[in-house]
């Protein structure tokens, strides 16, 4: 169905396989990034390409996935960002941007599934022009 | 789980039979119709099968999916409807009903399996009785 | 705080100046009509003065607020919409504009000052740009 | 604009007489009562003309009011109900019904009026018919 | 992803096999339990295991779906519940807790994955600590 | 009711008097402040005494209202946020926290007082501990 791929941003390898697969599965285009340098060159050099961000919040060196939310929104202001946190998620409510989801380690697959498509179809209702 | 199916209505072939894999895949009962004519025979033979329904806006001849939702919205006032639209869905915010969901085209399957899921469950929610 | 106004319209008279004196002591500026024609002509005399539309639906000869909505929206499709029903509001599933709000009579005032707050508050999240 | 009231129970007569004087200002209807017993009994003397219900939970001998909402909505399952708690709201987790809000003392007047009016509001929009 | 499960009770073989092929079909871990007593002990006997709770309401003899639920809350108090119901969901209202979903038989299974990850999504959001 | 006030910050001297007149009559305890340091300084005397913060976005030299509101979240994760923006409201899609409200100029009073009641109440929903 489609031109267009979620941009997922995870730097522990196994994690970022299983998310491609697991979104893949449930029918999403996804793009893989595993650390935040390659992230924003990935989304730089297309960036009407990518339909939502998925990001681990620790990236390891360079920005966090709190920064590469920031940057892309001021790209595509309603850009669908969902946070995947490891180490607890109390930094979400003053480094998160609105209208995102904070999705806290260890979760189930589904939930990112269902919180990517819940933020497109939102976004489906509130931009109808 | 049941009798009862949503009922998908898109006139491009490939689309439709892509969303009814796509539906029955995740666990949905589908009917599909391929142009407003049949899907609204098809709905009139037995309004109680139906439990949503997920509409493209153009439909060739005949009425367009906004007609159908309101057709369908009158015999049963929360039916859940998801329209799809391929030419910009700037229409919605006149010819679309309450409570609905506007999917743009391009879009991924696993919106519109939990655009119909949200839209049945928040049935439940609301009709107790 | 402002240039701009909710457009009010209801036929009855008593139930017009109820609802204008309580908007506007709520702390809106309030422009009403007392029939859809009156209506129609002021909006389209200056659309970008209306932030909001709170419609009957009765409204005597002419359109019902169900047609003066979809007018409106047509126009300026994030406008907040607020029905009031004096007779049931059955129809608001088929006839109402998405992401509007039905209110029943009779309803209590700070009823509309909500359901018009609201949706202006919504609006402006997710109207960003 | 109506028939209809809010019916508010509180055993402390100066909180009862602020929550009765803040919701009629602000354009309720309200009935006041400052116990259980007297709370149903003014209920069950004519249940329809309650349109939502203001409890604190702790009032004094008799039922709480989680005891009260719970009664109330087995003779109206969509009736808004609005929680006051003096004493942390931990129980309501448990012990409060769906669709409900609780507010923890200390609040502010808005915040009920907010409060009654959302979930009328909200009641309008789920039941079209 | 990880160490917890979604605690699924249900009396009926058949349904509570396909409830959870389906769950972990869909990626989540899940443990069953055909009556109240012993889904009582598994969760007892180690309650920070369970993420959610999807019920049925009668369960034969022993405690019914609602009592579970209001049990399981009083341990953890933003415990994700689901109830499925066979006889008209009639008595959430007075029954159910606050932030629970009510899915009335017959029902879709990609209704059930996404109240789940809805709910755990929810919490994720709103317990950013 | 109560001890807890709102901290508005605004740097426009007649704007703020408006807004602290709105929301004292509405029913809100109000402290103003007409510069970032300012506002820093009344926060960090008091924390627990502010209850939710209303900020225009330029405030003069010295911090925006996103920096000030960063920086109390930080210190109340839970802290309702409504932001007033002059001069369009591009940024808060990548400046502004979860969970707060923007407001556009020109804007009606009840806005602002329905946002902070409604962030307020969705807190005592979400944090029932």
């Amino acid at each position: 169905m489609g031109d267009g791929a979620v941009l997922v941003v995870e730097d522990e390898t196994m994690i970022l396989l299983d998310l491609e697969s697991a979104l893949e599965e449930a029918g999403f285009e996804v793009v893989g990034a595993n650390n935040a340098a390659s992230a924003a060159a990935t989304y730089d050099a297309d960036p009407e390409k990518f339909k939502a961000l998925v990001t681990d919040i620790r990236l390891g060196s360079g920005e966090t996935g709190w920064e590469l939310a920031r940057r892309f929104r001021r790209i595509n202001n309603v850009l669908p960002v969902v946070y995947i946190s490891g180490d607890g998620a109390a930094h979400w409510a003053h480094e998160g941007v609105p209208n995102s989801i904070m999705i806290a380690k260890p979760f189930f697959m589904p939930q990112i599934v269902t919180a990517v498509s819940t933020l497109l179809n939102h976004l489906s209702i509130i931009d109808p022009s």
